[in-house]
């Protein structure tokens, strides 16, 4: 004895999400089946509307269902800086943190050459050809502070210095807030290279 | 700066899952627009056919695409027993137990008043025209052990009575290879109060 057919295809295909195992869909799926068919309907059209419509911006790789996405058309941004981040994540959080106000580029990962990941995968010609432009004077990189995400910036920084484009890369260290003890020893050391005068 | 709209309106919908707050939500979206969108259509539609076409089988309740759902049609069980539980999950927690080959009945609940929750919800006008049929001579009652569980087999007890149906309840106890010491002391006493005689 098990669920009927159609059930059980339901709970399949739940798992494909991220963190959802077996026994967490067939609960999600009995919860829909049984208390909310508006929010199964919603979201099967949502999904399948998503599904065919999302595509990349053509100018910052973030998920968009039109050709170049919000941000990228926004006017009121400065053209001179460009932040280069791993994911549409980052993008969201550096923005709300509001301490930039210029254009961002994705590169939907990082360079992992044991993954077959290389230039042509985090987008590098497109945004090689973005700093041909000329309009970029200040290229931020906030990829992450994984070994990956600093071979990232290494190779980041190379092509801003062929455009004579300069290069920076966001600080690490200390979060606001932070108790010293709880703070790991790779960030303190960080955080003490990276130390600046108090005027 | 934000999501594109239809971006959104996915992580949205996702928060209908239960246990998926606006965070994991955002993660899912992004995970099958990222990396599955073979799963993502796959789970579009697989919903969208099981809101539209299953329902509750008219003999037991239980979720089913067809009228009356496979369990039901299984001639290989044994008609006199009848098995009563809460929910989907139960029956095939019973069943994958090996020690029940009757037929089962689902409350979908349980009686509780003070949310609405009376006889017809869970269905009892159902269990008592299949009482009536007069092929049942056993109902095993196997509801939860909370206080609204114990009062709706109380609820059920009488109803089998009045149908001349022998009522019987699950037994509680020390679970297998339990320790006695992490066991509860509801459940221990429940565990001494049925203590059986060894031959």
């Amino acid at each position: 004895m098990s669920f009927s057919p159609l059930t059980s295809r339901l709970i399949e295909a739940l798992t494909c999400l991220p963190g959802v195992g077996p026994k967490s869909a067939q609960r999600m799926a009995l919860h829909l089946l049984d208390r909310d068919r508006n929010g199964g309907e919603k979201l099967a059209q949502t999904l399948q509307l998503a599904m065919d419509n999302i595509g990349r911006c053509q100018r910052c790789r973030n998920f968009s269902e039109s050709e170049v996405c919000q941000t990228c058309t926004q006017t009121s941004r400065d053209a001179s800086l460009l932040c280069v981040v791993e994911t549409p994540a980052d993008v969201i959080a550096l923005d709300q943190s509001g301490g930039f106000r210029g254009y961002y580029f994705l590169l939907l990962g990082h360079l992992s050459p044991i993954d077959g990941i290389g230039p042509e995968e985090i987008g590098a010609p497109l945004l090689d050809q973005r700093l041909a432009e000329g309009e970029v004077k200040e290229m931020v990189i906030a990829t992450g502070t994984t070994v990956e995400g600093e071979a990232t910036a290494h190779y980041l920084s190379e092509m801003a210095r062929r455009h004579g484009v300069v290069a920076s890369r966001i600080a690490h260290g200390v979060p606001m807030g932070g108790d010293l003890e709880y703070v790991d020893s790779n960030t303190l050391s960080l955080a003490l290279k990276g130390r600046k005068r108090l005027e």
